[in-house]
């Protein structure tokens, strides 16, 4: 059977235009012949709809939704579509995260999804019932069985604490599934599609039973779905893969032939163009979904914002990128060239907004509470906030054209940001991405040529706020103080674990207590592109007034 | 038996710090010949826990707590305490939300948490296993059932979507218990109380069995507990009530003699004084357990700022809040002379501080994006930003005081404020009361003599950012906004059902609109103490990128 993979990138709350996006893919499938079409989950209301999900209204315009398609949906073909029920159940939470297969104008199959994700940025139990049986439904003679997202997850080593007491995989193979289709919506992180594609190749070795997983595609907020919907085969061999950051309607035939199998040689993409290709997505989509078509941004000469600048232009193109040069007294003279050659190689427009006239005139308005001639952090901070919050954000005002903002995730673990400064703008482009992954990536972005200029990557960091100030003044040098917080925040090390691992003792503790402390910068931040497995936000969630136990 | 209970106010993380002041209840109970001690939920590590649950070390800590408890606790009490336990069990959650129940050296009796709930604020199956079994234990012959804070909530009769498979108080009692003991952590909405009370009477009344609530009490972040722990009789009449809003250590004796029942008609505190104690705790314990000592905030002439330098100094006294007057050109002289009554009437610091020149300096700098002589948005964002992100961001990063947010649930709702602005601060103390509610929170710190100046509460609401401006110029009238907000918000209601209660349509479905557009200001804005069963923030979840559906 010929079966599409259609690799949607739906709005949540959009009901009619995700649904006119299916029915175009629907046709699409049916006229090159296929005999079934599946769409990641939630696809009629769109993913994650969070407490969205607490309107009525929400819940019942995703079920009317699903009655039109129902009627309009090309007779012949089964679509498998992900929406979201009520519990008709007299206990549990009041919804369930339901797939339905539509074909001849019915409703031939409904499966709920059993293991509801409750960790990192997923909250499922706080809106859905678990399934309570797992079924199959038969297409000329070939037995499927649906598993949500998570459901084929239970073997994978570990999920955050939980060990699943159902695997939904296993009792659909028992009910003689002969294939699983398994509609998604994994959000994106670097060298995750690895770990997805072994879990399904699993299901094939241990079972014999070809997976057909589709996944989401595009950017909600802090999360970017990458797609790269796959195939597997009865004997777990990858022979179709789809896309990445692009809708697409893909199709495969099952069982594989052998030709199809030759195909299974499918290279696993480079992690920083992964990483980049998610960040541009990511841009592109919130702006898009938000109603933004421009964004601008603070061009300080140094990295972050100079690969900021180099992703919202791959993401919106030169014309709709506006950079800001706003030197002050800091500034050194290479900052401000290096800025203007990555304009140039860009070919986007740049203003430049000395910020001294507004700096010297709120020092003076605070003369009463500052001492003459200091430049310590407070001072430090108002450039910032001039910078961000004053001139940036009253671009924004004026145009509607979004800031973007710069900050990575070393800056945003340790504090080392101001907030109401750089910390502005609505969406935090590399705040998953520690400094020497943002070095990383700018070397992959220069690959093929120079964008980014080599000064900028060679220069030693620096926020430019008081004269001769360099990052490592303040923190630990970036390769040690990443792998610290890597161990802390990816790994879940402990201090002890950490030091034992061969680091400086002190280094380490204020490190953690730097972390702990600046928990009230970060409930304030934009939210971040997710690229790793534990990004800040919605991920992450600490109390900001607390004992730092752990340093 | 002599029953005492532990109102305890914790700091989450401080193992030590906690565990002191149990020993120190402890003892003190122990001394007044109580024969058991019932502290409140997660008393060991305190209470939310959030992703510290993640930390080996948080667990590890809090298990080390208990052991030296263990050892330390007077031998001839029973001490009920809450801590994280490791779930044994090999599926599910790695951890449980569990009692211990400590005596002669020993633990003699373990109940975990049965329903974890996982709406509004609480995130507990993020982290917990529920217990798959409740058991009772004997002291003296009577025998005792715990039920940890959402356990004795299965009668309730909304429990956001939830309806619970399982009722731990029934059996318990089918155990044969004869008291019930309660632990909990429930945060403070106004008017909670009296559902509590029903809640506890009702099991009384239905069993016969008397109810030992416990409840924690101070501030954490959003959340505000308000103690009032209480005890029901078998015949369901409250015979003892604690304190709110302060730690305590109370005795009730069981089974209840008739002389106790009389204390019964304990009287209902009102409304509005509530939420005073309420936010002043807020206020109070967010500065301490964050490490501070002062605060301080830009006082506009207008409502807001001025109940919240009330509640600063009933939080902390005259001696530690400072306020700002930021006066610029468009600053009503009503509005300086107002806030000097104010500072008189409350005997504070003002500084005086122009904006005037840094007003200036910004235009000229913005000069080539502006057009002469305009006043609109962006001209009245730079005023505020200049107010809040520079000015008063600058006193305090030299003077370690934190500044204090003013705006009220009308503004967040409809993104009536300034991001980066006048929504700068570390903690917004009346983001979750509505603008009418402000009002009448006002008229009550009034009660007893003129304390903000009746100027303040008459004139109409303005921003002063642009000449002659008024609130209802860009919102419809408070009275009409503020209940179409609260059934939107609160109710759920739906925009149609909202029409149909009798507001008009293009109002409503404006209102809702701003309500959905503002998400990404909401998403920036500092923790907001919550007063209400639903306020912006942790407990209210939305996306920012999707199509406003609902107007």
């Amino acid at each position: 059977m010929k079966i599409a993979l259609a690799q949607l990138n739906t709005t949540i709350g959009a009901f009619s235009e995700n649904r006119e996006k299916i029915l175009e893919f629907a046709r699409a499938a049916s006229d090159a012949g296929a005999g079934i079409v599946v769409f990641p989950e939630l696809s009629l209301c769109g993913y994650p709809p969070m407490d969205l999900l607490d309107h009525e209204t929400f819940v019942d315009e995703n079920e009317k939704s699903l009655r039109i398609l129902q009627a309009e949906c090309p007779p012949e073909l089964a679509v498998v579509v992900g929406y979201v029920a009520h519990n008709r159940d007299l206990a549990g939470k009041s919804l369930r995260n339901m797939v339905a297969v539509v074909r001849g104008g019915k409703i031939i199959h409904r499966q709920a999804k059993t293991l509801l994700p409750t960790y990192d940025v997923f909250d499922e139990t706080r809106y859905f019932e678990p399934a309570n049986v797992r079924t199959v439904f038969e297409l000329d003679g070939i037995r499927f069985g649906v598993a949500i997202c998570e459901d084929i997850w239970w073997e994978a080593p570990v999920v955050a604490g939980t060990r699943y007491p159902v695997d939904p995989v296993q009792e659909l193979l028992d009910l003689g599934a002969s294939i699983i289709l398994a509609p998604s919506a994994s959000p994106f992180y670097a060298e995750k599609l690895a770990v997805r594609r072994d879990l399904i190749s699993q299901i094939g070795r241990t079972s014999g039973v070809p997976v057909v997983y589709v996944n989401a595609v595009g950017g909600n907020d802090n999360l970017i779905f990458d797609g790269y919907s796959m195939v597997t085969d009865a004997s777990g061999c990858l022979v179709h893969r789809a896309p990445g950051f692009s809708e697409s309607l893909t199709y495969t035939e099952l069982p594989a032939s052998a030709e199809t199998r030759t195909v299974a040689a499918i290279p696993t993409p480079e992690k920083y163009d992964e990483i980049r290709h998610a960040l541009v997505l990511g841009i592109r989509d919130y702006l898009r979904k938000c109603g933004f078509s421009r964004v601008h941004l603070g061009l300080s000469g140094g990295i972050d914002s100079a690969i900021v600048t180099v992703l919202a232009v791959d993401a919106i193109g030169p014309e709709n990128v506006k950079v800001f040069l706003l030197p002050s007294k800091y500034s050194s003279s290479g900052s401000v060239t290096d800025s203007e050659r990555l304009v140039e190689n860009l070919g986007i427009e740049a203003f430049t907004v000395p910020i001294g006239p507004v700096f010297d005139a709120s020092l003076s308005a605070l003369a009463p509470f500052l001492a003459d001639g200091d430049v310590g952090l407070t001072e430090e901070n108002i450039q910032a906030r001039i910078r961000g919050g004053v001139l940036l954000m009253a671009y924004s005002n004026k145009t509607g054209s979004l800031l973007l903002t710069t900050g990575n995730k070393s800056e945003l673990a340790t504090g080392y940001c101001t907030l109401y400064g750089d910390m502005c703008g609505g969406l935090s482009v590399i705040g998953d991405l520690f400094k020497t992954e943002v070095y990383a990536l700018a070397e992959r972005i220069n690959a093929d040529r120079e964008i980014i200029p080599r000064s900028i990557i060679d220069k030693p960091p620096s926020a430019e706020l008081r004269p001769d100030q360099k990052d490592d003044d303040s923190l630990p040098p970036y390769p040690v103080l990443d792998e610290i917080l890597r161990l802390y925040l990816l790994e879940s090390k402990t201090g002890d674990e950490i030091i034992v691992a061969g680091f400086d003792e002190a280094t380490v503790r204020d490190t953690l207590k730097l972390v702990g402390r600046a928990e009230h910068k970060r409930r304030q931040a934009a939210p971040v592109l997710k690229v790793s497995p534990r990004a800040f936000g919605t991920g992450r969630r600490m109390p900001i007034a607390r004992a730092i136990y752990e340093a």
